[in-house]
């Protein structure tokens, strides 16, 4: 039987506390779903909210090559024939290839939470599940709870998946709904399923909660499920769905099933999906995070550079992601060349200069910088040790005043700079919310008559930390900055016992940076 | 045997993009992990930087209840003798009680990274462990790399083990250091090493590059490992180590092996190791994230209303965590009064001004503030809604100023403070390094006379996070400070727009918590 992906981003990956998508940003999901391979594509719940039915009514003009579009809903109520449901009709009104809908295996839900006879549940799957067999559909049966359920009462759970069957559902899918079962009791209860039912497709759905939704997915796989449902970057309620990010190059690369025809578009595909749904990429994400193949000690990237499996499960490229050496207090000077030349610099061990920037860096450090995260100061600083750098403003001074009117008053909060560029005296003003604040506005006026662009820089992040944590307010700061011009990010530091100094460090470095980037560009 | 945890956040963790630690730091993370029953505690590798060997200088003269310290290194060198080897003589320099230190199991590591002989990497390996069990340490033997060693050359990663307990090792731990391995792999890898040593004790440290750092330490543990090594949080390089705030509750409340004496304790060590490491905690991290019990789905919501094992694998107050229902809040007043109570005040459930706290936190959790290291705010905010505060001094107004000529030249910060003592007015100014630190010092200049005893007060942290980091520098700004009197700890914590009324009001907080404890007592 051919392995399928079913992915769920759009309907329980939307259960996810943060995670809200429009049903033009569900469309537009799917279509780089489908260009990625994905079998199956779960858009959403049409019975619970019109969002749903509007991203339905787009997607039946649109052409998939490779997926088909489910729609998502539950069995028909208690007591009401199927027919008449309106949850039902709504269901099968989305007008998809596939239905799916979940229905209760767990007899502690059918008896408590829809308090209703063992009896009655099961036909109410089965007559969901023909009903929509007869209106044409392919049918996929979501068995909710079906692990705890078996837990419990292991012959009711496999009698709703017979009901199930009897109605002629395409797939059974096991699901682990929440999320605490360990993999080998899945890979033990999948195979009392497949013994009971040598002939019907199964499939698996897990979450996370016990920081196990890939591991159970891949035990159910390994003892003969042949559909995984899961999200990508494992998006979902509670602590997430079965991570697809995660799942799929692990089957692809170290169990050998075929899943999607192109593993380097993975890395792409996740953070395109984190940037429609406006939330940060996850940096230790496996595969595909921006730390998955990151080294920091010496050893390590001595020995990845003489060998990279050494250090490196799989090469990076395999899953579009790549390599990062990060430069620190416990990196030599194999981290600084390799840093250096990814950053375009041609430098080989022992070359002019490299001497230079390994002292700079050495000294910089013990002064309190970091640079693991400022691609951007670092760069310059090499710039500078090398003598390509050209200074494209000249600070003469700034001051910056403060005013509180009572603990939660009126404030004010004011900064003026004055500096020389190209010759010229520019002297500006400009409040702010803070003095950081106020600083970065003053810059800006000062620098953007002559260089417009500055324009898209926004800070996207500012952390701060005291260095030498004995001495309080007196110690030394560092002040990381993140910016981003909308299309790539960087990273800038500064270090002062003044914290508004340190902030301003790593603020004209932002903006330096930028400038630099564009004269060379 | 007894099983026993065996944490290297402080090592290994601080190999993590983005993690790092001081020395003072790694000592207040130990004793947390002390406290919370952690066995043995890696504090660093002595070998590699200063910073480390300051840690355990200053670990030497602290107590521990439960962890015993361990200092990390590696084997000797090859074609040197062990006892003139500077690294292992500055590892036994560390003066622990425990001594871990790694060593090669994978032959093309011995051959093309070490580039020294099969037979001599045996040696280093024997020769180091008996040097270190000679000197009367406790020997815990990693060998890196054990399962892709394995996977190659079986009988040559066995006779690695081997020379292991010729030295004398007391423990082997088989370390999947690259992170791409499956589970049934390391359980079936496993009990061959248990066939061949059945008297030796077994440890196993992964690492989550294919997203199964948990599940492989389980399938060891089941196959007959009795040691996890693994980091708070699942800190470590590339993709991070075996989470132990993962697997803990899994071992515990799952497998029934009990690792530590108080479960309830997890999410508060996890939420205090992120914040010292000033990261972000990961809202959908297993059993500790703050998404980790919480609610979106309007079924969800009804049915763990009815019953919460409906959606829920455990109750969350077994890791001390709470439900959160997305809708509907009504969490939360089981924490805050075992914390209000654990703070001193004598509050049950429903008791006047219970609701009013409740209140309080919610609508001050909503602008941004967080208790969770800031024990003195919470204690002051209670003491105000139930009406047992009494002002020390009333503040009319402060003024700070800050001048640079120059980026790197000569700078002053001022600041003024006008405040009411007692019906007296104090105006008073003075300069610092930075406008908190010349407010720090204007404050203490105008309630010293009158309260000698703040001489006593040294702020020994101060932390700075953007809450809402998608606007920069014009977002808000928590900080967190903590402070000290030579015996106890405490800490207070600022919201604002502006970074120095957000220091200010952490400041003040800080003092105003100090002279309030010392009326009452």
């Amino acid at each position: 039987m051919k392995f399928s992906l079913y992915d769920t981003t759009l309907r329980d990956g939307t259960q996810g506390e943060g995670v809200n998508f429009s049903s033009l940003d569900k469309l537009r999901i799917a279509h780089q779903l489908d260009e990625f391979g994905v079998h199956y594509i779960e858009g959403g719940w049409p019975g619970s909210n019109p969002k749903d039915i509007e991203f339905f009514n787009l997607a039946k003009n649109e052409t998939f090559k490779t997926s088909k579009i489910a729609a998502f809903g539950s069995t028909r109520r208690a007591g009401i024939a199927v027919h008449e449901d309106p949850q039902v009709l709504t269901l099968l009104a989305a007008d998809t290839p596939v239905v799916t809908f979940y229905g209760k295996s767990w007899l502690m839900h059918v008896t408590e939470v829809l308090r209703t006879t063992p009896d009655e549940n099961r036909a109410m799957i089965r007559d969901t599940v023909r009903f929509c067999k007869e209106a044409g559909r392919e049918v996929i049966y979501d068995a909710e709870h079906f692990f705890d359920g078996y837990k419990d009462e292991p012959e009711y759970a496999l009698s709703t998946l017979a009901a199930a069957l009897e109605g002629g559902a395409d797939m059974l899918v096991l699901c682990e709904t929440n999320g605490g079962c360990l993999p080998d009791e899945i890979a033990d209860i999948v195979s009392k399923v497949r013994e009971r039912f040598p002939d019907a497709a199964i499939g698996i759905h897990t979450h996370d909660d016990g920081g196990l939704g890939v591991a159970n997915a891949l035990a159910a796989i390994r003892a003969g499920a042949t559909q995984v449902q899961g999200t990508i970057n494992g998006y979902g309620e509670r602590t997430g769905n079965c991570n697809l990010t995660t799942i799929i190059p692990n089957l692809q690369l170290k169990m050998g099933i075929e899943v999607v025809p192109d593993l380097t578009k993975l890395t792409e595909l996740s953070k395109y999906v984190d940037d429609v749904a406006n939330l940060p990429h996850f940096p230790r994400a496996p595969f595909v995070g921006s730390s998955a193949f990151s080294h920091k000690g010496g050893t390590h990237v001595n020995a990845v550079q003489k060998l990279s499996r050494s250090y490196e499960h799989i090469p990076p490229a395999t899953v579009g992601n790549h390599q990062v050496v990060l430069v620190s207090d416990l990196s030599g000077q194999d981290n600084i060349l390799h840093k250096a030349n990814e950053l375009g610099f041609k430098l080989a061990r022992g070359a002019p200069g490299v001497k230079g920037i390994l002292d700079a860096v050495k000294q910089r450090e013990n002064e309190g910088y970091e640079y693991e995260t400022a691609d951007a100061s670092f760069e310059l600083l090499i710039r500078k040790i090398l003598g390509e750098y050209t200074p494209t403003f000249d600070l003469l001074e700034y001051h910056t005043t403060h005013r509180t009117h009572g603990v939660r008053g009126f404030e004010t909060c004011e900064a003026t700079i004055k500096m020389d560029m190209n010759g010229q005296r520019v002297y500006t003003v400009e409040e702010g919310d803070g003095p950081v604040n106020a600083l970065d506005q003053a810059l800006r006026k000062a620098l953007i008559t002559v260089y417009p662009e500055i324009a898209q820089i926004t800070l996207c992040d500012y952390k701060v930390r005291i260095i030498d944590s004995k001495s309080g307010s007196a110690a030394k700061t560092r002040v990381l900055i993140e910016s981003t011009d909308g299309v790539t990010h960087w990273g800038t530091v500064g270090v002062s016992f003044n914290i508004i100094d340190a902030s301003w460090e790593a603020l004209v470095d932002s903006i330096d940076y930028f400038l630099n980037r564009h004269k060379s560009a």
